[in-house]
């Protein structure tokens, strides 16, 4: 089954999709390696790994090769974060092209401006004309040629500060324009803005919540209130800033690495991660075809 | 003054250079605010972070890009790991200009074959045949614009197994061809196989250790051993690896990212890393132009 | 002198400087080798090389990385089309730091909106608000680290439908707002539109202009017009495309190249735009100094 | 029917497939518009348009952004130009992984070493040993994902002097390691020395023959004495840099491009190119879809 039909299969199922945030193709592993079902490719992470902000500073090619290492990666399902589409329609669709073909199982977009802000920083926040967001869902999705290939309607109603009622049109019509499924976003410290959605949401659509700001709900509860998707978004990031941030300090003091080997992986947990053994095998093999082909010749 | 002049000026002056190493400009920046004086664009860390074994498998324009955006993040001076020189001398002359125009520091290729194999793997570690390397040390040299770009030559002869005779016979030729360091490399976990070649070699070129495998030995130790430099290659991802690793574990198994909150960075730290300020501000100083600009037009 | 400096120094000089249009590092080197003064990194030419509309499909990175390849396979300044400026400020910003860092001697920003479109095809050719778009100006200002960094402020107001008057009143404000030159479009078949902004506009700045669609005109009238500068934007990827066209048309019909070889370069001159000589010279001066060195050994 | 399955079925089919040369996606567009079967996604093109040598300067995340790019503009199939494998055997299946998900139908690599030089050039041009190359297409054999992505193994027995004898041996090698076809190479001035190979050649692959420097031989001809393939490697590269010199030489003379305009491609054919149409189509649509969505919100 390919990427596309297990994103759109589990988005759908009957259990909740736990999406996990990652910035490169370690990142991506690990999220792999612990149990999540899909991945998310984080603007915010990736453009933090950057050290620049996520406001479409960096542009779709860097974003678009961010994802593409990530998808190449893993075998489990990649969903990209694609801000608010890099512009206008044309781009939506250049997008949907390349992504699609580099890999990816699916797109989020969501109906801010270009070029947007993260939507956890005090600045501009302006909602995109719901009939101009709504006519780029159906360009995406005529763009494909995948026809699991995900495209997600983020709605960002809350961020802007307009409320439920602006959040449920919303809905409707990215659900009539053809969006796959929904994301709603809050900034609230619980989640009754979401519930609030998810309670009178009357479409067919999965919808899919990113718990950042209330992270005491479980994906069991999310789940239990019908939500089809959770994302943790940049906590991976977070972990390795703390981490890095820690073990540096405690070097530079110390003088050497001594008092930190115990808190950081070893070379040779590494060395799995970029699969050297594979390599080494390869490399064997080749030996041995090698002395095999030239008593050949 | 130039960056190439403060890593130049650093390592030659009384005081060991301290290097830590990045695979992103997040990394790197990191390093910068632990107060490390210099960042090592780490060909195993770059390597690990894309999933791949540090053998050569990213080509020099990935090894470049990725070593340009850890550059363009922080003041201090970046000294790029480029493997064994990436080919043969047109390669090595092109990967001068090339990180040179992009805003690196300088270079360190070491004495192996191409493609090379990390030195803490069990696979090839054959020397490449002295004057062949020595000659690529010169058409760096020859290569490059600005006469304080720095070009290490890193010697393999500890790793290949070539004892100390060799490493010495080495650190003579790479010095009459004109590098402007030395990288004894050791994987011993005890550092006096460096100690011993620090301790014969009569040169005057400032010569660097990676104490990778010998944790124990301090900075300050390494300095009144005779070290112009100390290299830091790889803990940084080390330590995101295990944060990530664990924290993506406990979110999995709690069904929620509550419990991981009070061990990963805040947002705001990582709007900080972002310059997100910046932003707002010229943002800010931008709508403010706007308006006057409009009321001259 | 910095190629920033000349190309300051030359808009201002008393000839006009004649900016010859590429799309590839070969194509710079044909404009230089034919005596251009300076070269325009086009953005029709660059999207067209891909074939993409130039209506920025291509995004920031991609535009950057191109311009760069020009900038480094030439000796003569290199002015880069950065169309509207790739978003908001934050992205001016973005954009006016990597194109210096990349070793463009300028860019040209015009004031239209994001996501633009070619102004010889019928779209939206809205201006951006005078207001907004100097402020840019002012920000691609402040963002430079080389004060001789160029700064044009391309004036649509003709392309737009809008006169005179407006193109008069937008100079007055972009040169308030610092910009270095102006560049005055027009797509008429006639220079009529650009003699008469440039027979009343009072300011200070260079005036450059591009005669795509009136090719009557030669730069000895410019000159006489009191012009700084004329951009031959395209003609020479045109030229590619029918020769292309043409031979490929009748190696396709002969079934061989027989018959276009003397229409076509030899290997000999390919090698040449290659700089294969100085591979040589470098791969001899090698294998002599690996002799050397060796015995040196 | 999938692009490799393409590329397979015309090799083995009963008439020659015709490879044209190309370096970009507009060059690969003229080639398909001109009826070739196929693309040649050609080294010394690509290179040439970067200025710099054949001779594996540009390293293999380049060469396979070009190849992509070309991919991406045609639907016929593209074979790529991979030099000698970027490298050892874990160079060669990353590469084939990594221009398989690319979207190019096969890869050809030659039996030289890394840095290869380009056959046309007195230089280097030793060939691999037999046993290692045979690996490595074995190798490549299994990387790939689609039985169809096919493998060409090139022979540069005559290039090298070796002979018809050593010609024929490693052919048979490389068919017993799995190589999907043959490419014989020859820099005479006539056909004889590939005429001997396929007259005495015994196996069951498809050859193919690059007629640079024997031009008179017509693909009819080719087809008659056996041969599966005809690359045409450069001639487009080759015409489009005398196309520019001469139209740029003449812009410079006349000070106008006035006398250029009948020889060069009109905006409108560039237009076409770019497919702008499409997405004048796609704006259109999506005015008229935002209309209808604002009605419903």
């Amino acid at each position: 089954m390919s990427k596309t039909s297990v994103l759109r299969t589990a988005l759908t199922g009957s259990a909740i999709t736990r999406f996990m945030g990652a910035h490169s193709a370690l990142s991506a592993k690990l999220a792999e390696e612990a149990g999540f079902e899909a991945v998310w490719a984080s603007g915010l992470e990736i453009s933090a790994a950057r050290a620049l902000p996520d406001a479409n500073i960096l542009s779709m090619a860097e974003c678009l090769e961010a994802a593409a290492e990530i998808a190449a990666a893993v075998d489990i399902p990649v969903l990209a974060d694609c801000d608010s589409g890099f512009g206008g329609v044309g781009n939506v669709a250049h997008m949907v092209r390349s992504y699609e073909s580099r890999g990816l199982a699916g797109v989020c977009i969501e109906d801010k401006q270009f070029p947007k802000m993260n939507s956890f920083v005090e600045g501009n926040q302006d909602l995109a004309p719901v009939g101009d967001f709504a006519a780029k869902i159906t360009a995406a999705k005529e763009a494909r040629t995948d026809e699991d290939f995900v495209v997600v309607a983020r709605i960002e109603a809350f961020i802007a500060g307009a409320g439920l009622d602006e959040a449920l049109r919303r809905a409707a019509v990215y659900e009539t324009a053809g969006a796959d499924a929904l994301l709603i976003h809050s900034k609230r410290g619980t989640p009754e803005e979401v519930y609030s959605f998810r309670a009178v949401y009357q479409g067919k659509l999965p919808v899919i919540v990113v718990p950042t700001t209330y992270p005491q709900v479980t994906s069991g509860e999310l789940g239990e209130h019908g939500f089809g998707g959770v994302i943790y978004a940049n906590q991976g990031l977070r972990a390795s800033i703390t981490a890095m941030r820690s073990v540096l300090a405690q070097i530079g003091g110390d003088g050497s690495t001594y008092g930190v080997e115990d808190s950081i992986a070893t070379l040779k947990e590494v060395f799995a991660l970029q699969n050297v053994d594979e390599l080494l095998t390869r490399q064997q093999r080749h030996d041995e075809l090698t002395t095999a082909y030239s008593a050949l010749a």
